[in-house]
C-alpha cells in the first residue's frame, strides 16, 4: 500500500491538470492509526530468521529507506498538499502529515507520536521533519518521548496545524476550498512558492537567496508574471495555462 | 531608490555613532504596498525585447541579486535595526522586514506575502528568510501559498512580530525607545549579539560554539567587560565608547 | 564546579542504570543567577596581565570552549534531560536549559538573557541554541539585545518551556513523573529519539533521514521493538533490559 | 536505454550474488562518443513547441533529473564498480565514469568533456564530481571549458584514472582481476568502506567520524570480522557469506 | 589599487564583449612580489593608536573583508579567467591566482605562500582555497607553514598550475590562445560551466547535480545549444551571440 | 595506550613550550603494523557475551567514538604535526598518519589500508580523511577497497606523503629540520595557520574568509607582525614569545 502511496503522489506531481492535493482519511473514526502492529509481528525483514545482524541490518535499512522515499513523495510532489486531518492521527500520521504543506484538523482530532510505545525511534520521517516544522523544540521533545496524545487544540497552539475546524467535514471543505483558491493562481508562482520554502529548511539563507534568482530568471519569462501584472493593473481575474 | 536603500544600511553599518537603528515607513497609510505594479509592468529588464531566453535570464539573475542585495544590506548592518511596522505591509514589505532584528506593528497593520497574485515566487527574501523566522511551517505556507491577508494579532500570535501597539505613533515611539534602550548598552556586547544570533541560523550549533569563541576571545578585551562588571558591583550607569 | 558539572553528565550518560535525568536548582530563591560576578571580576583568564592581544586571546578561547564543553554534556548526555526551573534564572541559567531536552517551569520563574548587561555576547551556547529552540527570532533577538526579563507565561506563550506549574515542588515533582513515565519505555527507543531528534537540528532532512535508516537497521534487531509489539498486542506493561 | 542502465544498476545493488562490478564499453572503437548529436537534434523535449519559457523549463529540469537518476544509479550500487576505458571517451563517458569507484583504461583511450562544443554545461554529473574526484582544480577547468582532448598518460598524471595499459583487451582483464579480488573479500568490510568514503566526500570529518561510529556498531557484530580475525591468525583463506 | 582590482573585475564580468580574461604581470621581473612590508608598516588601520582591541578587530575585520572582496571578484567574475605567472609570485600573487580558474606559469616562476614570514597567516584566500585548488594536503601544509620558495616545476607537479612554458612571452601568449579558443566557443556553455565547477566547490554533490539541473533549464532554451548541434552535423564553425 | 596517545596531544597542544611536533616509529621495522590482531580477538567489547544486537551496538560506538578521539588529538593540537614514517605502516598507520599536518616517509615504507583483509571497513579515521587529503579518489578507493601495498614512491606520486627520504634516520633528520623551522617562526601565524587550513577542509570557501577576517583581527594585535614586518625591513632574525 505504501509504494502505491508513493506512486500516487508521483504521479500527481507530473500530471499537469492537477493543481494542489488534498489528503483526508477514509471513515469517521481515524485519519490513521499508524502501523498496524499485527501486521509489523509478521513482518518478514523485520522477523526474518537471518541471524547475522549485519546482514539483517542491510535488509532492514533497504526497507527503511523506501518506506520513507513512499511518504516522502508527497514532499517532493510539485503541487501544494495540504493535510486534512480528524479522528486518530497515531504514528505514521504524524510521518505523513509533515511531508504536507500546510495542515488542518478538526477539533476531534487525537494525535500522538506513537513510536517509543512500540519500541522504536520514528523512522519514517517525524523525528526529522517535527522539529523544522514547529518551533518549540521543547514541546517536539516532549511529545516524541512521552508518546503521550495531544489535541487538535495544542497542535494549533504550537503551530503544527495551522487551522481547526469543528468536525471532519468541515475541516475536508475548508482543505478543499484552499486548494481552490491556491488552484487558480499562477502554478508558476505557486509551484516555484513551494520548491523555494522547502530549499529554505535545508540550506543557508545565501544559498537559497542564490537558488530564488535562478529560479526567477525563468519563471519570470512566462506568460504567467506580465498577465497577472495585467489583471492588476485592469482589474480582471487572469486564468492561468498548466504547467 | 532600493539601491539607495541598501547604501544608507551600509553606512548605519560603519557609523560608529549609530547605535541602534528604526526603520518605519511614512505616512499614516502604509509601511508600504510592496512592489509599484505600474512600474514593474514597464521594466526594462523584465520587460525587454531580448529573445533568447538563455541571454534574458542574465540580465534576470543579475537585477534579483541585486534587488536581494540592496534589501539584505539591513541585515548585514552591523546594529541592530528595529522594524516599526503598521497600515498596508505588503509584498515587499515582508521582504524587508525579514531583515530586521525585530519586528513590531501597529494593531491595524494588514500584512500579505502578496506575489503569487502578482504571478512569482518572492524573489527578495522572504522565501528564504520567513521559515526561518517563524516557527510554524504550516502558517508559512498557507500565507506565502495563498497570498491572503493576516492581521497583526495573527502576526503576533506566530511570533512573526513581538508586539503589537494601538497605533503607528505608539508603534513607532516603543520601537525608538527600544533602540534608546540598547543603545545606552555595550555597543560590543550588543553588536556581538547580534553577529552570533545571525550566525547560529545558518549553522550547525558546534560551529556557532566555535565561532563564539573566537568572537569573545577578542570582544572581552575590550573596555567595556570590565566597566560593565565593575558598574554592577558598584551599582553605577556604566557608559560605553563608541564601537 | 562546571568542570564537574560536565563529569557529571558523563557519568550519566555511561551509567546504564540511568534512564532519564531531571535538573533542578537547590533552594527556593533561584534556578541560578548566572555567573558570579564577584568572582570574574576577579577571573585569572580574563583579567591576566598577558598584554599581547594574541597570546591573551589563545587562554581565553580554551578557557570558553572548556566551559561550553562542560556545560554541553547535557546535551551530549544519551538519556533525557529534564529541567524544571523556579525564581531568578538569569544568563548561564539560559545556556543551561538550552541544552534540556524538555523545559518546564514554576510560574514565578524570571528569566533573563543577562549577558549584555555585563558588557559581553553570551558564549556558552544561548546564542547558538535558543534560536534553534523557539520559533519567533524577533523575541529571540528581543530578550537577548535588551536583556529584559521575561516570565513564565512569556516563556510558555512562545515556546521555550512547554509546561508551566503554581510552584517549584509541583514543578519539579512533573519533573519526576515525567521521567518516571520514560524511564518506563524502551531505552532503546528513548534514546534513539534524543539522538535522532538532535540530528535533526544541525543536518538537513536527507541526512537525518539517512542517518534514521542506518540507526534503526541496528536498534530494530534488539529486544525491545518486539517485546513492545507483544506487549501491545497481548495488552501487558512491558519491561525493558537496561542500555 | 538509459532508464536501463539505472534499472540494471539498482538490480546489481540489491542482488547478493554480485560483490563488484565491471563496466567496460563494447567493440574495438570507443567506451562511447556520448550524446548522440543527431538524436538530441530531435529530442521531443528539448525541442519541443513549447514557447512558454517557464513551463518549458519544467519538462527540462525533469528530463535531466530523470537522466542524472539514471546515470547516478551506478554511484549508489552498494557494490564497488569498476570503470574499465578504451578508445573514444567522450561526452558522457565522463559522466559516467565519474560514477565508478575506480577508473582505469587503456593507452589509446581519448577522453574529452566535450559539452561545450555542442553548447551546454555538462549536466549529467561531470561537473559536479569531477573536481572532487581530481586534485588539480586548475586540469579540471582547463578540460572543462576548452573541450579539449586528454589521453590516457594525461588522465593518469592527474589522477582522473589510476591505472593504464597497453590495450582494451588487457585492461578489461585488470579491471576483473580486480574485481574478483574484491569479490573474495568481506562483503560487509568491501560495502562498508564504499559507503563510508562516499559519505566522507560530501561531509565534514566529523560528521563521518560519527556515522563511521554508527556504521561499524553494527558491522562489526557480523560473522565477517570474527571469521577475518581468525583466518589471519590461523593464516588461512577465509570465505564470508553473501551480502 | 586594490579596491580598483575588484571594480576592474565586475565590469569585466558585467560587459558581454568580453568573454575571457587573461591576468599577467607587467614587467619581467615578478608576477607580484605581494604585500608592500614598507607600506604595511605604516597602514593607519594595523597600526592605529586604537587601544582597545575589541575596538581596534573591528577595523580590522572591516579592512580584511575589504580586501578580500576585491580579490574575490576575479572569481565571481562570470567569465574564465586565465592567470599567467612568471617571475616573482609571492604571497598576495597566490591569493589572487588562486581565484583564476586556469593557472599556467613561465618556468622562472617563483612561488611562495610568505605570510608565516612576515608574522600572519594568510588572509586574503591563500588558506581558504589552496586546499581545495590542490589534491595534496600535505604538500599545502608544507609551503604554507614553512614559507618556502617552490618552483613552476614543483607547482605543475602538484597541480597548482597547469602547465608550464619556457618563458613569460610564452606563458602569456599560451593564455591568450587559450582565452581566444574559449572566446569562440558559446557563451552560455562557457559561463554555465565556471559557475556549475564552482558551485561543486562548495556544495554536495546533490545540490550541484540539483542546481545544475535548474540552470540548464533555461541556459537549452537559448540559441546556442540547437546552433551547436547543428553546426557539428553540418561540420560548420558556428558563431554565438553576446551574453 | 591509545587514550595515552590522545592525553599526550592534548598536552602538546597547551604545552605553550612546544612549538612543532615530529611523530616517528620506534626501531627499524615498522612505523606501525596497526591493530594487533590476537589482543582484538580477545576485546571485551567486540567480542562480549552480550547477545542483544542493539545493547551491544552502543557500547561498540562508545568504543569507535574513544579511540577516534583519541587519534584526532594529534589533529586537534594546536601545533602543527609531522609525521616520519618508515618500513611497515599498516591499518592504523594509516589513520593516525591522515591526522598529521605534514607526512613524509623512509623510502622503504610499505603503506597498506589493512582494514577490508581484517573484515571491517576502517574506523578510525582513514575513511573520512583519506578523500580530504589526497587528490585522486580512483587511487584512494583502489588501496581501500583492496587492502593492497602501496610503497613510498606511489604514496609521494599521489601526494599521501610530500617527501621520501633514503633512510629513516634521514626522514626523521629532515621532519626536526622542518620542525625547527617552523619553532622559529611567529606561533601566531603558523598556529593561524593550521587553523585555518583545517577550518578550509571543512567549511565553504566564504565560511572560512568569514573566519580568517575575525582571527587575523586579533591575531594581527599581537606583537609578531609588527615584529616580523621589522625584522624584515632591518634585515634581522626576529624572536617571537611563546604562545
Amino acid at each position: 500500500m505504501w509504494l502505491e502511496f508513493g506512486r500516487v503522489f508521483q504521479q500527481l506531481s507530473a500530471d499537469a491538470d492537477v493543481r494542489a492535493v488534498v489528503l483526508s482519511g477514509a471513515g469517521d473514526k481515524a485519519f490513521t492509526a499508524g502501523l498496524d502492529v499485527q501486521s509489523a509481528s509478521q513482518d518478514s525483514t523485520l522477523m526474518s530468521d537471518q541471524k547475522d545482524p549485519a546482514r539483517k541490518a542491510k535488509g532492514m535499512r533497504a526497507q527503511i529507506e523506501e518506506f520513507q522515499s513512499s511518504i516522502g513523495a508527497m514532499e517532493k510532489c510539485e503541487k501544494p498538499v495540504i493535510c486534512a486531518m480528524h479522528g486518530i492521527a497515531l504514528g505514521l500520521a504524524i510521518d505523513i502529515s509533515c511531508t504536507a504543506d500546510i495542515r488542518i484538523c478538526a477539533s476531534n482530532t487525537r494525535f500522538a507520536v506513537k513510536e517509543v510505545d512500540i519500541g522504536l525511534a520514528a523512522d519514517i520521517g517525524t523525528l526529522a521533519r517535527l522539529p523544522k516544522i514547529v518551533g518549540s523544540t521543547s514541546w517536539v521533545k516532549d511529545v516524541c518521548l512521552t508518546a503521550r496524545d495531544f489535541s487538535a487544540q495544542e497542535a494549533l497552539a504550537v503551530g503544527f496545524v495551522s487551522q481547526v475546524h469543528e468536525s471532519k467535514e468541515k475541516t475536508v471543505q475548508v482543505a478543499i476550498d484552499l486548494a481552490a483558491n491556491i488552484a487558480e493562481k499562477s502554478p508558476v508562482a505557486v509551484q516555484g512558492t513551494k520548491e523555494l520554502l522547502n530549499h529554505a529548511r535545508d540550506h543557508s539563507t545565501v544559498d537559497t537567496l542564490r537558488y530564488t534568482q535562478l529560479w526567477n530568471s525563468v519563471a519570470l519569462q512566462g506568460a504567467d508574471f506580465p498577465a497577472a501584472i495585467l489583471s492588476v493593473l485592469k482589474r480582471q481575474k487572469p486564468t492561468f495555462a498548466k504547467l
